[in-house]
């Protein structure tokens, strides 16, 4: 999983590559990574990914068994093959933090490099970024809609593929979730793991009780009790009369869980049988089609549930499963440059975007310039990576987190409702007006 | 990526297994996993990804690196963790061929094998199987609104990370693409690439008309170019002029590709630019937001186009980006099992689904039966693994194609459509119907 093949990338990019070096073209090309524009249902989004985008840079190396393969393809020659054997990327990257909230048009990662490097990396790039922001920006609505309750990602099983849990789970996380049910994605990321028992471990046992005691004796400190295979309100009964005998033997029950029906009816009947026991401290958890619209729901109906096993509709983003973004060649050779095509432009050169903050310390406001535009403002791109090589270590996820957790608590009011609100100002700045059209005069003027 | 983590599962499936390990709880458990019901937008589905769950299968096994990691968590105890490093996957599959088109509730694998076992894969397995038949069932229908064109998916970059544009490459594959822009798809599956140059390779020269020439040159038997950058038809008219100057060299310009704006108006327009010049011979690409809906209605509107290149929305299967399917208990220790959980019951019991056929060929009517039902029509499910071992060997790509294709030629014609049809008939049989009451009625006296 460390190393990602160089190959996991698109036939054209290869074909280009080959195109470049037979013609010696290979100036220092600048890409920028950025979103279009705003889906109707998102009024912010979250940056993720850059850690996986460093991993994949610096070890970015063509195998010969990879070679071998490309050998086989006769439209591919063999001194572009001896080319790619020596390839390794030795670009800059500038980038915004992990965590840190953007808008359209903002540029998340700048890549510098000779282009052949600069690319051939395009795909990844686009694949890792997209679709950790895309899920960091699901999260943290979710985060915004129950800000006190535990909350878990159970998405791996309805993810698109394993990279897709895995990254769900770190985004996720990154974006205010306590942890994750993905036992690799724990290992990989160091995300608290979090789980209890499936319907099947209760029909697997002839009697609902024994499955309650058989859990319980084998994970005495974590006992969560899932409680609606046959009735919720029965299977809390069985819960409540089993509780004085496992707490004879030491055994405290810490919470059930519920993952059918209507949540808000059975999480009230459930707390009444628990809170009539004396079992005040055991937690109600559900699970089952969960997202910010339901949770903000059921926040709306006082259901008593403590917390959230959320999977489907956060890990595929199933209200928006992708977003439109494009990485897109800004300068080349030191000349600024952007595509024309119908409803795609794109703003050229090497760019900046810089943030003011009210009294408060919440976004008030941001300007997109060019770089060497010195503003007093925040700058949020920052130099990561140096020829090839990280500045500043592999970002630490527990201070990406509690930074993700600082920008939503910087969010100004009217953009942390679940609907579309008004838009954050973002202003293009003068500089990079004038340098646009100074392109285009220059593309018209084209023999 | 050919062996997968065996931690990449749920945290629950190794607390359920160590309660089942401590309490020698060991029995023939039968899981089956099924969709439960057809998304509005969807009037089959197509099965895909058997192919990985059997290789997951024969090479599930637990590294000394995941034992360790594992053993830091003080949640499992040391002779479990014992009994992990043994752990091998020694069960039964039977399964419904991959391309197969199937319907709601109707198993298309079913696993029989000791309950620690056939519980821990649930994760893995709904992840590949899931997204694969998500896929697959997507590009089917974009092969159905668009049967006689060149269809090529160029999904990665915007794919839910690189598993997922690598399945999504095979699915769409399986359900009758001709290739992929994904290399390391096609170099793990068999799949055609295909691939042409982005707008950065246009932009990276000074002249549009010479970053065609020196794409040319390095691509002599490949040559197809990207015409949208500044212009669309004066992108053709460069092209055209470019083509005798090419012709004397001894390249023939194969294909020209549009990629923004209005796709019938430019395509009818670069059509007449290009026959004009007699070059009747070049085929025009289009891609860009691609889906079945856009290619009904480039075919109603007589566009002249020859090919596409689809990408995120089949990738992502944007307009249903998950299937509400389940991997669920049906028989334990010889006894049928199910759950009752509101509106989430299931059939219980070891089942098999036969098909009709009408005197055409065409499928005209399933029925759910239990595996011990002997009926004359064609059984779907097939023994494919025993103890462990493929029965079948490996799937063989191609095979599973035409097998696909001719699924897709067997459809009633009220199934081809892209909107909502008349439901295609499934019938629960009489015996699994009295079992499923003879379940109901064993749990309501369950103690």
């Amino acid at each position: 999983m460390k190393q990602i093949s160089s190959i996991l990338t698109d036939f054209y990019q290869l074909t280009m590559l080959q195109g470049y070096v037979e013609h010696s073209i290979d100036d220092i090309a600048v890409f920028e990574f950025f979103v279009r524009k705003l889906p109707e249902k998102r009024n912010f989004f979250m940056a993720a990914g850059l850690a996986q985008v460093l991993d994949y840079l610096e070890t970015l190396a063509f195998t010969r068994n990879d070679l071998d393969y490309l050998a086989d393809d006769d439209r591919f020659h063999p001194d572009f093959l001896r080319y790619l054997a020596n390839f390794r990327f030795t670009g800059d990257v500038h980038a915004i933090a992990e965590g840190t909230i953007f808008f359209p048009d903002e540029p998340i990662i700048r890549i510098t490099a000779p282009i052949s490097q600069a690319q051939l990396i395009e795909t990844r790039v686009i694949n890792i970024l997209q679709f950790q922001t895309l899920i960091a920006s699901k999260a943290a609505r979710i985060t915004l809609a129950a800000p006190e309750k535990l909350l878990v990602d159970f998405g791996l099983r309805r993810a698109h593929g394993a990279e897709a849990g895995l990254f769900a789970a770190r985004a996720s996380y990154l974006a205010g979730f306590s942890g994750t049910s993905t036992v690799l994605a724990g290992k990989m990321y160091g995300i608290p793991l979090f789980g209890t028992m499936a319907h099947s471990f209760i029909l697997a046992h002839d009697s609902e009780t024994l499955a309650f005691e058989h859990f319980a004796e084998s994970h005495p400190d974590n006992v969560v009790l899932l409680i609606d295979t046959y009735d919720t309100e029965k299977g809390a009964d069985k819960m409540v009369a089993l509780a004085p005998r496992l707490a004879k033997k030491g055994i405290i029950i810490k919470g059930v869980r519920l993952d059918s029906g209507d949540m808000v009816i059975h999480a009230k009947k459930v707390r009444r049988i628990l809170d009539r026991a004396g079992l005040t401290e055991v937690r109600i958890l559900t699970s089952g089609n969960l997202d910010e619209y339901k949770l903000a729901e059921f926040s709306h109906a006082d259901a008593p549930i403590d917390g959230f096993g959320v999977g489907t509709r956060m890990t595929t983003s199933a209200d928006v499963p992708y977003l439109d973004c494009a990485y897109k060649l800004v300068e080349y050779a030191g000349i600024a440059r952007r595509k024309r095509s119908e409803g795609k432009a794109t703003w050229p050169g090497r760019k900046q975007v810089f943030r003011s903050f009210d009294p408060h310390g919440r976004m008030c406001g941001d300007i997109i310039t060019l770089e060497n535009d010195k503003l007093t403002d925040t700058p949020l791109l920052q130099h990561v990576m140096k020829q090839g090589k990280r500045i500043t270590g592999q970002p630490d996820m527990k201070k990406s987190r509690e930074y993700a957790f600082s920008q939503l608590a910087g969010l100004p009011d009217y953009l942390v409702q679940l609907n579309k609100s008004e838009k954050y100002p973002v202003e293009i700045s003068k500089p990079l007006i004038e340098l646009a059209q100074k392109v285009d005069l220059r593309n018209s003027i084209e023999p």
